[in-house]
């Protein structure tokens, strides 16, 4: 098994397929910008991080690939590639970051071969910074995990929603590796099950013991106290909130109800301290992904969904994010989150 | 269209095979009193007061097939039976109750095919007090709709979960009805999905527009603006809450963070004066709802679910019971409620 979930080799930018877990393991190469769309948009990659590393590969790709073209055409040709990767999903705000982060290492561009090679570098040392911060994320995190504790989480912000080891997942994995005795419960994000097929999957591989629970139980497990805390991931960390997964607000206002601390771990490339949650447009997903399930239909033709991909959850129901640099707590004052 | 869910007929016991909308229309009949459990159990038929009325139409088959019997084991063969019917689904209160109420009505017996005769017309005049209680339920509730609003259900409590009419989708058909403007939004309920396969399909086909989310997007939406108020139905209501499908309990407390009304509409038949929440053993159903979906593996092997099929609201939740002799409101003082 690779410890990387996204990657480079000399035919583009592979990746595990996420969509076939957990029936079927299977990677896959995207030799051009357009598969490498592809792949964001069907989800074969997804996780706000993993999609820093993937915008940020894409541009080395697009790079690789316009070698091929004349030299006065690269320029061109590595901007439209990079606009699109940008666009292909529209609330995870560390894709555009991970494409900008590379396109800006190799502005302005005198020779294309360099500029490949730099954006490669620059990629692949993006991969590694997201591995690191990971796991600084989980040793800031850990602390706050009880020695002996069931921890909540919802969607997946594991080792395959990153480069490796995860941030919410992070969290939990430093806190087992230090020792601490943690049982996780992970809903099954629907609609198109993160939880239970790919963090369900990573935790179980690595003997962490999880429970799935479909994901209106979340909140009669904590009236029940079966749950002590709540650890999820974001997708975009604005001055005043967190978007992340649909159902994420939800847990939020369950966890207040009952007292539950709730956590976000994200590492700084999530933050957007140039928005507030109401500038944000929710990306609206297709009905399919709730109106049929493997090819059979669960909604009757005539009746309409309405599918947002994410939540907006207020500070005020967040104990703390937890962060590579530390944790950011009330009152969320803090140079990330200044404009 | 047949204008009942559950039905007598010279087979047997005729209902609609839900487990199979909205793909699929078909009527069965169950001719005996196995049968009839395994579509208690398969879910063919579900919804707290269809289950009272199921209980009534077993008790009345168990009479008609001990009639072929010696007229010695008459009373030992119906008892058996009745037994078997009542604890074929361990958390709704009325399937007991309607095999109880026809009993008793055939108690002591003196001649079998009298006694026959009788427990027919006792449950026949079960579901026609059914559907009469629904319209009551509905005509009590409709004044808490505002002219214009949309409501959120949870799971199915129509037509389909009732002889007729339905309980909380009494509400909105008796406001709809009035000339009343009700948009629905239905939570698809995992894990069977009984919202956006039954209750979509039935409002939907009584011209109600109906919106169909998957659970977890219920708080966004309330956050949104975008929910006036929720009702859903009952499966036991105990003195200091309600026993409901999975789920319910976290849209009440959604409901509450958001100040929105959140009503309960049930029957009399519905009510456990006996027993307070804590006393009640919630049934957990079989992993197999929540691992698989159309025989595609969406939880790996390894890996546990806990599946509970209901959870309990504390009246400190709800705004209002709507009963068919009116509303339950704070303090909950209630004959009803009294053991």
């Amino acid at each position: 098994m690779r410890d990387r979930t996204i990657w480079w080799e000399e035919d583009g930018v592979g990746l595990i397929e996420q969509t076939l877990l957990p029936e079927e393991y299977r990677e896959v190469v995207c030799s051009d910008v357009p598969r490498l769309v592809q792949a964001i948009q069907r989800l074969e990659v997804r996780g706000a991080p993993a999609l820093g590393v993937a915008g940020a590969y894409g541009v080395a790709l697009a790079c690789k690939n316009a070698l091929e073209g004349s030299e006065s055409a690269f320029s061109a040709s590595v901007n439209e590639a990079a606009s699109t990767l940008r666009s292909a999903r529209p609330t995870a705000v560390n894709l555009a970051w991970g494409v900008d982060r590379v396109l800006s290492a190799i502005q302005p561009v005198s020779d294309p071969v360099d500029a490949a090679e730099r954006a490669l570098t620059m990629a692949e040392s993006i991969a590694d910074e997201d591995e690191a911060t990971c796991r600084r994320i989980g040793s800031h995190g850990a602390p706050l995990l009880p020695d002996d504790c069931t921890v909540l989480t919802h969607c997946n912000a594991g080792a395959l929603a990153c480069a490796a080891w995860g941030t919410a997942l992070g969290v939990i994995r430093s806190a087992a590796e230090e020792g601490k005795n943690i049982r996780v419960i992970s809903c099954e994000t629907r609609p198109l099950l993160q939880g239970s097929r790919l963090t369900a999957w990573e935790l179980s591989r690595d003997g962490i013991p999880v429970t799935t629970i479909i994901d209106s139980e979340a909140a009669y497990l904590m009236q029940r106290g079966e749950i002590d805390c709540v650890i999820v991931g974001a997708d975009r960390i604005c001055t005043d909130g967190v978007f992340n997964k649909i159902g994420t607000y939800m847990h939020a206002v369950s966890a207040s109800y009952h007292q539950i601390p709730f956590y976000v771990a994200a590492p700084r490339s999530t933050f957007d301290p140039e928005h507030r949650m109401a500038d944000i447009i929710v990306e609206e997903r297709g009905r399919e992904e709730v109106a049929s399930l493997f090819g059979r239909t669960t909604v009757p033709d005539a009746v309409p969904v309405v599918n947002y991909a994410f939540d907006g959850t207020p500070f005020s129901l967040i104990a703390a994010i937890i962060t590579e640099d530390g944790l950011i707590r009330e009152p969320f004052h803090h140079p990330w989150l200044m404009p």
